[in-house]
């Protein structure tokens, strides 16, 4: 096994470095996170941060620099209190990406990308039109992570729209049925395919699959 | 589409509530955190919040609840400093499952379920054996999120190992050469193929595969 130290991380020529850490934690969620600013103007943009934080209350979380790229993503929603997560799909991967250029702050992604901008029941931020799940989010609150100076953006999820075929009777949404993706790094898409479910674990007891019907 | 509010949402059965907003955010990272206890008592269970903070320095965060199930994991980290972080992979979701069981402190996890414990280059924290990208982490901070009471735990990563076949030249892990999995809400894991892999993207400008030699 390839082993790398922290001394030898801090040496590595930056985009080396970026492409490492950014792949070593696992998959991340792929999403684009739509906004409108208080003038009127649409953005779009990929995040690979958003997290579940909790069921009850319904809160996500994400992590954005406030001074970097991600700027109008972040004043759209310090401006309306409001944006939305959109799934990116597996047909969707090239225009999802293409939101990560610098576009000036006047200028919509949507128009650039061929994203469909969609408004849904009064929300005021807009949505992804492609997207199969999408989630309407207001701003909760933030903390600033002072160790690299980002911040958790902390939100609570009032809308949820799926198409109903992918949801189990048990509330679970099939993400596969969906065609959403996952990002690898900065810029690698992946398809993921369900390999199985399983029920609660319990100590002693053998770990027991939703799709098995062997003791049924 | 199906429409689902806020207040439909705190009105649902808490299990069905569960799954649905678990899954709703998109895929998550499939790790297993292990630590040590003061007293030598070994602890290893599934954490599907892992994500990247930053690469310089290199930093991941994750999320948990200091009172609940994962008690024995923050209560070690906070005791000794440190802890692993090991990619689920395919081969191994039932063991990884199987962890989320709740075991007494004193009985681990590594023996109850055969993920291998394995001690790299004196590292305080054990890793698992059959994982195939492992990471070494020092504790640096945690934030309380007061919305619902859980802890962002922000660490530095201090070792990283892999098997030399998964990283492309420009430094980034292809994970699913690893096999690595993501997990879909609280109990599904899924295996990703990649489905392509960007360039940087730039205003006006086509998005690029990494894998196209059209223009080469």
């Amino acid at each position: 096994m390839k082993h790398i130290t922290a001394a030898e991380i801090q040496q590595m020529e930056k985009i080396f470095r970026l492409n490492l850490v950014n792949s070593c934690t696992g998959y991340k969620s792929a999403n684009l996170i739509a906004t409108k600013s208080q003038k009127g103007n649409p953005n779009v943009a990929v995040f690979s941060s958003v997290t579940h934080l909790g069921s009850d209350p319904a809160l996500l979380g994400f992590v954005t620099r406030p001074l970097t790229v991600e700027r109008n993503t972040y004043k759209n929603i310090r401006e309306t209190g409001y944006f939305t997560v959109n799934h990116i799909h597996e047909k969707m991967i090239e225009q999802a990406h293409q939101t990560a250029a610098k576009y000036d702050e006047h200028i919509s992604e949507f128009a650039k990308t061929g994203l469909e901008e969609e408004y849904l029941d009064d929300f005021p931020a807009p949505y992804v039109g492609q997207s199969e799940i999408k989630l309407g989010c207001k701003y909760v609150n933030e903390y600033e992570i002072k160790e690299n100076d980002t911040l958790l953006i902390v939100a609570a999820i009032e809308h949820i729209y799926f198409d109903e075929g992918i949801q189990m009777p048990d509330g679970w949404l099939r993400l596969d049925d969906a065609g959403s993706v996952a990002i690898n790094g900065l810029d690698g898409y992946a398809l993921p395919a369900l390999l199985d479910r399983f029920h609660y674990a319990r100590p002693d007891q053998e770990v027991k699959s939703f799709f098995s019907h062997e003791n049924s």
